[in-house]
């Protein structure tokens, strides 16, 4: 199954080609059967594939090798509908055929021609008798033209159109609704703004790149449940969204009952219930899930959104990210590298790239440079750790310098830069570092007391990295690079004492379980994230499911036992070892669709500060409402 | 693809009996191989199923016809995990093979025999050597078990036990977690009442019943997402649920933001953000949508439940009812009329079964008599209608009598009960009534002066058919008879003036749009339910899709379009005409399951007045939590 995610991906690619500048499928065709044979395909792949969706699905057949051949006969898009072809389906074999199509008026040429538009693409419809016009309709007006298919004439026909070679000879056109002036134009080349694009949603939708997004993410849920159902046994099971607020997670909404000072909770995941089903003997879950989580204040944050919630009982570690590479491997639309994907520890991570996501599509690395500095070789607190960067970049600017400055003031640390060294760290060492940095090599230091040096240093890489790209002097591998980040610590020092790093359900890690008491902070978990270029896409952890260890854990993190009475009931009504993972599906599907942000593949997002810019809301309610749930809005 | 559900229904139903009394499989094949013939499939169908999962997933193949086979190979229960096998896995073929079980422990016997639970069946374990003795663990435990596959000794068989011809010799066995004293044991003969298993859902979940409504939920969406995507192109899109209110529907939870006096509300449906696609030109949009509505006043209703909404642009209703109808026929679990299926005006529904979700898997049905009433032939406000039933159901008993005078006091009507017939209308009357029910049959008689006299009568119809089935004096259909209801009335009167029936966006019928401002109760809608056993399992109509029409209905119910404004605004974008439906899964999943309540197939349902049997939500939030969303709590 996993090489038919290979022909996909390519396919998918080429795809997109093809839509954009019109050549046939038969070389899509004749590309896929090249790659099926270049991967020595031992099963027999068949796609289906449909120009219309913009979408494929894979089956696997395991009987006897057949050619690869186009069927649409099994999917339709006008099934229950008066259409009796999308605006993307003709093509010469129809020719002479009585149609009906519906869409949107794109373009009107000569009150004879009618460029016409739907979600599956375009398609020409013409006036043929010089004597009648077409009515003066407005662009974007939504039409039934009923007609006759025609092939352009010799030399006519349009080669970026997959509709190209033909066109519809109009018998019959309704209105079939009017049209007032819209705020924008359905033109690529003079796209609005987004808070605009967001307050007529309804129009911006019928932009090609938004019913890209759309449909790719439908597809490939679709593709990861079948994954998850058809191959894998697991079950879908809806848990509930209102329920009672978790301790220690983050800020969730609270919503008032009719019963006076009462409240629900919006769930912030399904963490509680997935392992209750555990305990439960619901031992393979999953959920595409919505999740609420009060983080209005900070930017490209939706207040709901979706996870995928994955969990299974008598599993470990590796259970779970083989299980996750392989869904990833098998539904990702872009090329992955063949599972397993590399591992790194959080450790590792902040000592080569300052951050727990780093982004491995490009090659600059920290050095950690603490030697140097002789007298302060038993402070454990002094961190220093330089970074390399090509010499070809030149100076600095001083926009640059600034940009260290404002990040060595949010981590409290000195930043260096390259011309800099001699002055403020001494001649000498810039010989020392130039044996570290190589020849061709400039470099960027970061010093200070405390954690935050190599974070610090981490955001200066990810900023150089992107000028250094710009100006070509960093290359950038064109795959997705996932990486699994594991060994993160089991708790972090917080404002009040300890708190959880991942959730407080997390295991600790077996080998660090004799500190847990005298040295909590070196305790490793179980935990782990999966990044990919950068993004953290998902984590998850192995639980915790002896209600002993469950309940030390909450006393080191100060959380009230009481209030979490039905889940430390369930742990000990023989629950089983149990993991699992959650994965941002807004996220992964961004970078599946290369979006600029999560609000291009979410069909209505919020805009900043949780404000819906269609509807307006949040609103004021009126008081009869306010007097059910018995409240009383105060400053 | 129609027959494959056939084949899937049969399927089901004889593996439920082959689970329950042990017999193989190969019968179980020869009667599809049967069935397949007796249906005449001109198409081959590949059926892959798997004893373990408890389902079965059909696939249409367009090539040439193959045998039936029984395939596990690409499924597996037992990816990712360190078991081996499931509990219900094991047959004679794998004598010999060493294994490793995993699972709670249903029972000891004589220290030496173990029986294996999980969620996909039973497996006896023993220890051979007969110095050892299986320690003392409490029942319910979770264990690890390692072991060698044997035959159990000649008619040593268990038939009754899908595994029960071979047993596990075990090698090692390890406990996976402790179980403490539980609440209540997992024996179908005590099952303990509603409100402790919902406190304690975790252990719940492990009885088979439980285990079998969540799964058939499961593959149930799991077959409507195949269905609705890869056959027919439906894009599944999810909309948000923090929304604004919206004006004249159901009363919805409301959420506070940290803007003082600003509030979401949760949505009650989909409906105006997927009219909204529509606008958007995503003509296909499905989605397994979580809906919310503040009815915890109401039994038998849960604060959040689930609807596959669906709406499609470019049709009409006719093209919904044929979309639904073979939605249902190809993914319902069990046998349905072959589509069309049967339609009702809501008129004849009220005529002659007193109820708009009439149940017709039995014969019972009002008659109108008011001819028989001359004197008020010309009272409009006047109704009598009678409902004959068998005699031999004798006389009505004291109990029934309050019953009846239960409803007539509900709807203000008069109900004559057949004894009274005589008394009460006169002894010619009698004679009058025999004519009309027919030598055999007694009846029942209600009259008043207002509408509910058929839905009063109704009421006593479902009373009456339950007592006469109970008695076998009603023959009552196996099967599920699907009905839709059409033409409902646009409006209804409400106590402020006109309501709407369906929702304010449903299109009222063209033949009646000419008295829309004049008479407005004689308006039919566009909108249709889909009715089952009596159950309403869903609803939609055609939509407005035109403003001036839009705002003209705003008017007539009184609502302001300035809440409105960004829907109105997308109706005036070019929106294309739509219509679509709501499917009510909580309830169509119950009868799929036979379930008493819709609790039975929702994992965490809440029980009574929207409380959570589990964690005891709503619960009190603390202060800081209220300032932050600027609320006071009132009395």
């Amino acid at each position: 199954m996993w090489r038919s995610t290979r022909i996909r991906a390519i396919w998918l690619d080429l795809m997109k080609t093809a839509v954009a500048d019109g050549k046939h499928c038969l070389k899509i065709r004749h590309r896929i059967a090249q790659c099926a044979s270049s991967h020595c395909l031992s099963k027999h792949q068949n796609i289906t594939y449909n120009l219309n969706q913009g979408c494929i699905f894979t089956k696997l057949q395991h009987t006897k090798q057949q050619p690869i051949e186009e069927t649409t006969q099994k999917q339709t898009c006008n099934s229950f509908t008066y259409r009796t072809h999308t605006c993307g389906e003709l093509r010469t074999i129809n020719k002479g055929q009585k149609v009906t199509l519906c869409g949107w008026i794109q373009y009107v040429r000569m009150s004879k021609f009618l460029l016409l538009r739907d979600a599956y693409g375009l398609t020409q419809c013409i006036i043929s008798s010089t004597d009648v016009c077409l009515p003066d309709i407005p662009l974007e007006t939504v039409v039934k033209v009923e007609g006759t298919v025609a092939l352009r004439p010799k030399n006519m026909e349009n080669t970026k159109m997959a509709t190209g070679e033909v066109e519809v000879i109009i018998d019959h056109l309704e209105v079939l609704n009017n049209v007032d002036k819209l705020p924008f134009n359905l033109r690529d080349y003079q796209k609005p703004k987004e808070q605009l694009r967001l307050q007529h949603r309804y129009i911006d939708l019928r932009f090609p790149e938004m019913q890209k997004n759309l449909r790719l993410r439908s597809n490939m849920l679709h593709n990861m449940r079948k994954f998850l159902v058809e191959e894998h046994c697991f079950v879908e099971i809806e848990t509930p969204t209102l329920f009672c607020r978790t301790p220690g997670g983050a800020r969730e909404f609270i919503v008032p009952t009719r019963h006076s000072g009462l409240f629900y909770s919006l769930v912030q995941s399904p963490q509680q219930f997935k392992q209750m089903l555990m305990a439960g003997a619901v031992d393979r879950y999953f959920q595409v899930a919505r999740c609420y989580r009060d983080e209005t204040t900070r930017p490209d944050r939706q207040p709901e959104f979706t996870q995928l919630d994955i969990e299974l009982s008598f599993t470990n570690l590796d259970g779970v990210l083989t299980l996750i590479e392989r869904l990833l491997y098998d539904t990702f639309n872009k090329v992955l590298p063949r599972p397993p994907f590399r591992r790194m520890t959080y450790k590792d991570a902040l000592e080569n790239y300052g951050t727990d996501k780093p982004n491995l599509t490009y090659d600059l690395r920290l050095k950690n440079i603490k030697h140097l500095f002789p007298e302060q070789l038993n402070d454990e607190n002094f961190k220093a750790y330089l970074l390399p960067y090509p010499s070809k970049f030149g100076k600095v600017t001083s926009k640059n310098k600034d940009k260290f400055r404002e990040l060595a003031k949010k981590y409290k640390t000195k930043i260096v830069s390259n011309e800099s060294i001699s002055k403020i760290l001494g001649s000498d060492f810039v010989d020392q570092i130039q044996s570290i940095t190589g020849a061709d090599n400039s470099c960027i230091i970061c010093l200070g007391n405390n954690e935050d040096v190599s974070l610090c240093l981490g955001e200066v890489r990810e900023y150089l990295a992107s000028l250094l790209i710009s100006k070509n002097l960093l290359s950038v591998k064109e795959n997705v690079e996932p990486l699994w980040v594991v060994d993160f610590p089991l708790f972090i020092k917080g404002e009040n004492g300890l708190e959880t790093c991942h959730h407080p359900f997390t295991a600790p890690h077996p080998d660090d379980l004799k500190v847990l008491e005298t040295d909590p902070l070196k305790v490793r978990s179980l935990a782990y994230d999966i990044v990919m270029n950068g993004n953290e896409i998902g984590g998850g952890s192995v639980r915790v499911h002896s209600v002993t260890l469950q309940e030390k854990l909450l006393r080191i993190l100060n959380i009230d036992g009481e209030k979490l009475s039905h889940f430390l009931n369930a742990l000990c009504s023989g629950c089983p070892p149990h993991a699992g993972i959650a994965l941002g599906i807004d996220r992964l599907v961004s970078l599946a669709c290369d979006a600029e942000s999560i609000r291009d593949v979410i069909a209505f997002p919020k805009s900043h500060e949780g404000k819906d810019p269609l509807s307006g809301a949040p609103n004021i309610v009126n008081d009869d409402d306010k007097k059910y749930y018995h409240i009383a809005t105060v400053d």
